[in-house]
């Protein structure tokens, strides 16, 4: 076993597990008592059974996020189950609280069954001012969202998908500045067409990006195409790939300005990268191994390269976006994460790095940035009340 | 609005609520980041995959209850809904912390529909180490309290039934010392057949009383009633009221030792409780007023009086109890909370008064005493290990 195997095991069990419950109040005689529990307590009560947005007012529901996973694609380990799937749930919970104070609480449901998980989401959202879907697998996650985002009026987000497509999103807008070049002229492939992949097509259909193509591992997606397809993969085509390329991977990255990985190691070759236009942009976020190495790309002339990972530049992490997010959302009491609010979120993260301090090895800032979340969310927070999904017009400040 | 009703309010608004989560350990740089999440996070993950209960090892379960409640009979309230149950169940949690170092966390399930309950707690049971139902309504509660306890393999308590007998029956095992009578010989009458009233009859017949009968708003339950009938009134007549008597409360109070009311206010009157054997025994626990004011009962000859309020002597106060049953129950990591564990939490709670400090006026200890979690939980732990639901045979100890 590695050191860092050992050590994480050993924090684990030291502090069995990583996540508590705290008091906010103290009840140490019977006055507390009064008024934390009966009699006292019947009075939020009542205000929250004549107006149930007074919950944000009088609980913890305003501050409180539920971490939702079913366990069928967690990490790079797959469907290792709802139980086993908890220290990754409880280690999102100490993100959300250590970045941006916001309270999160994992919820681990043992099923494979979408249809539950809706349900079971549906049925305990009075506890929560917000829901994070996590490390549930395509395409259910993308049926599961939807649904949610319509039955629920608290904000429903997969961070699998936009998580990772708001920071790649943020990178790209700089990296972009850097050479000189803009969305509406570039083009773009993506490789890797899961929870990820798909929201980063969408994302950058946004952000006004018209010529892009989607590849999984039988490569291009085009119309027509029989194999390996799903809804959402033939829902993505009214955007992408409109001259109906088909083909490798290998194929299509030819003449292209951006390539967005998130699949598998080693897979973009040094001839891939040579094969695209000047100044190549790189994302190459498999994890723990990106599809290429930093240091291959730059030999085939790579411009900007972006990885998952901390120990080479430009990190793409979503601790960048989802604490922010939720803070920001949570702030003016949002009833939906939406589109015009991810692209709040993505200029805030993005312009965290001055224009005189972008480099090709700094379009990203650090994850332990500690301006980054309070400017996303002080940015989201204004794109709810904008685009009119927020419950106030200003954010609520508390001092918790 | 009564002071104490505006303290409340401004109670729950300053801190919105009463509950936050706490990070157990910190992420402040890389290394941190590494182990609580991503790739060091991994090895927990596999471990529980290899074997469930290192669940209980290396996450927050171990000691984390789920405090369920769809918010139908809320306090006195009623069925005000599961959002305006919200402050209760934070509250409930804020007693489990404070009270015994638990971390417990409100679920407030939106329907009525008990099998959805049923459904919805099965599939969220892997964040939890237990589960404390809470103001779910009569005869749902027990339906669903049953069905979770065979289908889950951690315990389920439904403390409106529970904790309220527990608590009762250590007040009556340390009355009945002051009366020289034994739980064998008294013959007893329960007024009220919802949660509260069916757990005390059942914990009676654990403890050997033969003479009993149970009344509802029409009276007596006897064999062969038609009116006001469902199945668990039909249950307890296997043994209670084994004369088949017949009337209303004032005719089977008759010669009686021992009144035990979760019913109504001021329904006992003066000469119901003069119609008793000598040395009366009353537990009139309606809230906020009970069954007869403790004076009027004294005055008609009553020896002892309990009542649910922190204004007279002798609280039946169900935070006694739930804190350090759940405590010692996950302490052993048991898979239930059985009769033998309830036996052994009436005992301890009664034992927390020394024989030469008894007295009419104190015979359940004081909710703030310092000892009694700990005793609780020491003593509910053994039964558990001696009674076979334990997965370790001795409580873990843990420095949070």
């Amino acid at each position: 076993m590695t050191n860092l195997k050992a050590k994480a095991l050993k924090m684990h069990k030291d502090n069995q597990g990583k996540l508590a419950v705290e008091a906010k109040v103290k009840v140490e005689n019977s006055e507390d008592l009064s008024l934390a529990y009966s009699p006292g307590v019947a009075e939020p009560c009542l205000k929250i059974e004549e107006n149930k947005d007074e919950a944000y007012t009088y609980t913890m529901k305003g501050n409180m996020v539920g971490v939702v996973t079913n366990g069928t694609a967690v990490l790079g380990l797959g469907a290792i189950g709802a139980d086993a799937a908890l220290p990754v749930m409880e280690g999102k919970a100490v993100l959300f609280k250590n970045f941006a104070n916001v309270d999160a609480f994992p919820i681990c449901l043992d099923t494979t069954d979408g249809d539950k998980i809706i349900e079971t989401v549906t049925l305990m959202a009075p506890t929560f001012g917000g829901i994070n879907l996590e490390d549930i697998k395509a395409p259910e996650c993308f049926i599961i969202e939807q649904a949610l985002k319509e039955k629920l009026d608290i904000p429903v987000f997969h961070d699998d998908q936009h998580g990772t497509a708001i920071v790649t999103l943020a990178g790209l807008v700089n990296a972009l500045k850097l050479v000189d070049k803009s969305f509406n002229e570039i083009k773009v492939v993506i490789n890797g067409a899961g929870a990820a992949g798909i929201a980063i097509v969408k994302l950058l259909n946004s952000f006004g990006v018209k010529d892009m193509i989607l590849c999984d591992s039988k490569g291009a997606i085009y119309s027509g195409r029989q194999e390996g397809m799903n809804q959402t993969k033939k829902d993505v085509l009214a955007y992408t790939n409109q001259d109906n390329q088909q083909g490798a991977l290998a194929d299509v990255i030819k003449d292209t300005d951006v390539f967005i990985g998130v699949s598998l190691k080693d897979l973009l070759s040094h001839e891939m990268v040579r094969s695209m236009r000047k100044d190549p942009i790189i994302f190459a976020m498999a994890n723990p191994d990106p599809e290429i190495k930093p240091a291959l790309a730059k030999e085939a002339g790579a411009r900007v390269i972006g990885t998952g990972r901390s120990d080479y530049p430009n990190q793409v992490n979503n601790v960048l976006a989802f604490p922010g997010i939720f803070k920001g959302a949570l702030s003016v009491r949002a009833s939906d994460i939406n589109e015009e609010m991810k692209v709040a979120a993505v200029h805030a993260i993005a312009n965290i790095i001055k224009p005189n301090e972008l480099t090709d090895d700094y379009v990203i800032p650090d994850p332990f940035d500690a301006r980054v979340a309070e400017r996303v969310s002080q940015a989201v927070a204004q794109a709810a009340v904008d685009s009119g999904v927020s419950r106030i017009k200003g954010p609520v400040v508390h001092d918790n």
